[in-house]
């Protein structure tokens, strides 16, 4: 077969979860096949053994439509319904069981998952302080409030359009951390200076920036041929509110070519908030 | 060694992106081993030899304090910051390899990774798309407005505390969906009927309830002893509401025991919005 074909073939994503883990990974595992071009297809809750099959049988359909075997990527735990799935015309590629055998070696101990035993209640404890910072970060939004803004984890600032929102959204969603944020508006920019409810959370304060040209290109997907998406401003304010945070000594971040994950994480190690009280997000999942 | 000692061991998720992938298949697995107690680390954004031989120095040393040697759970894509790190005293799980070697033999293809080119570089058209879905469900939360609800991909509605803002959070962050949300009121309860804004958007409608003592609880950590947390209260607006969606034929979610994540991913499927225009998050990462 020429390498210089676009060939198509199809990816399962398949757990008895959300899907989630099989998704990240068997995307990036895929992407690393340019030549192949993949149909994908998530197969959730598969919990049962009549989801079991019926998983079984689009999988084999697909074969016969494709013309060639799909790849299913599973994170199935329960070993009864991946044997049904493993009986499909497909490579199976098992995320979560290739890793007990080692991890039941090493640890000289063996599994729930060969014990039969399963786990699943949700931490209620857990589950409440992730809401809690979600609620947090949604009452603390674009600088709605400056009360309570003491719990705050942290407090990110930024111009418009660099990525505060989504961020904090994503750092109370997936690490239950309380996540402020705070608009840098043209006003301060002018005298240059924080906003003064800020001075008292100096530490807590960490800066989004990012490059003139894609906050221009962001801008004017808001509010085109504006002088708020014109080149000129988003330079001017890029580099005045640079200028401020150094000489503040508050720790930036540039978003350019940064997904929200990466950004989140990165905050998350340059603020040190990777603390197992926070950690925590609620019930495990795959 | 006894099963029932409370050993302690611990566990890295390594990467040299986010981390998150080994993050969530490593938690899960460990949670497979109940009688032992794991410290857990992430060292996140391994993506230099320096850091590598940081990393490599970390497990060391905790190989060292731990008296037994730690798990790694890793990510890691490019061979030789594996070779470094392979060479820690640790269990090495290779979350990202392992399925390289069956992928290339099955796809009859070599992988980007095997022939030393590498991807990273963003999607910004996908990454605009989950920002504009992250925008429209900061701007739909709570019925703050009825403007542009045609755009909506989905609208949930529910009494309140029965998780919708983070579960539409969720569906935007996650998987780029416009997803809105409106409260269910009393005044709306009592005659019963749909807020009136909502009657042209019936078939994007799905409800979520909960069981009325975890309301309670929920309702409790907000406002502790008040009327609206009361059990009397919390009963008869599920019982109201449910009664409301049935008669409707609203597809309702119990919510009850699910985390954000397998409530979102659940809608994603009952209403079929896994379409690959929606899918993308941008940049793939591990």
């Amino acid at each position: 077969m020429a390498e210089e074909d676009e060939r198509q073939r199809t990816a399962f994503f398949l757990s008895d979860g959300t899907a989630i883990t099989a998704e990240t990974l068997g995307r990036s595992l895929i992407a690393q096949f340019e030549n192949i071009r993949f149909a994908q297809q998530s197969l959730r809750f598969i919990n049962t053994a009549e989801r079991a099959l019926e998983a079984q049988r689009k999988i084999n359909e697909t074969a016969v439509v494709d013309g060639e075997r799909p790849v299913v990527f599973s994170t199935l735990v329960k070993p009864e319904l991946r044997a049904i799935v493993m009986q499909s015309n497909a490579l199976y590629l098992d995320i979560f069981a290739t890793f007990i055998d080692p991890l039941e070696q090493e640890l000289v101990s063996r599994s729930s998952l060969s014990l039969g035993r399963f786990h699943g209640l949700i931490d209620t404890a857990a589950y409440s302080s992730r809401i809690e910072a979600v609620d947090f970060t949604m009452s603390h939004d674009d600088g709605s409030t400056t009360k309570h803004l003491e719990q705050a984890d942290i407090i990110i600032i930024g111009i418009s359009r660099t990525g505060k929102t989504p961020t904090c959204l994503y750092l109370s969603l997936q690490y239950g951390i309380r996540a402020a944020n705070f608009p840098i508006t043209e006003d301060d920019l002018e005298h240059p200076r924080l906003p003064r409810s800020l001075a008292p959370y100096r530490d807590k304060l960490l800066a989004l920036s990012t490059d003139a040209r894609r906050l221009q290109q962001i801008r004017q997907e808001r509010y085109a041929n504006s002088r708020y998406a014109s080149f000129e401003q988003c330079d001017y304010e890029v580099r005045q509110a640079e200028a401020l945070y150094r000489r503040l000594g508050i720790p930036m971040l540039h978003t350019t070519l940064k997904s929200i994950e990466e950004i989140a994480a990165t905050i998350v190690d340059m603020a040190s908030l990777d603390t197992p009280r926070r950690r925590g997000g609620g019930k495990v999942h795959v």
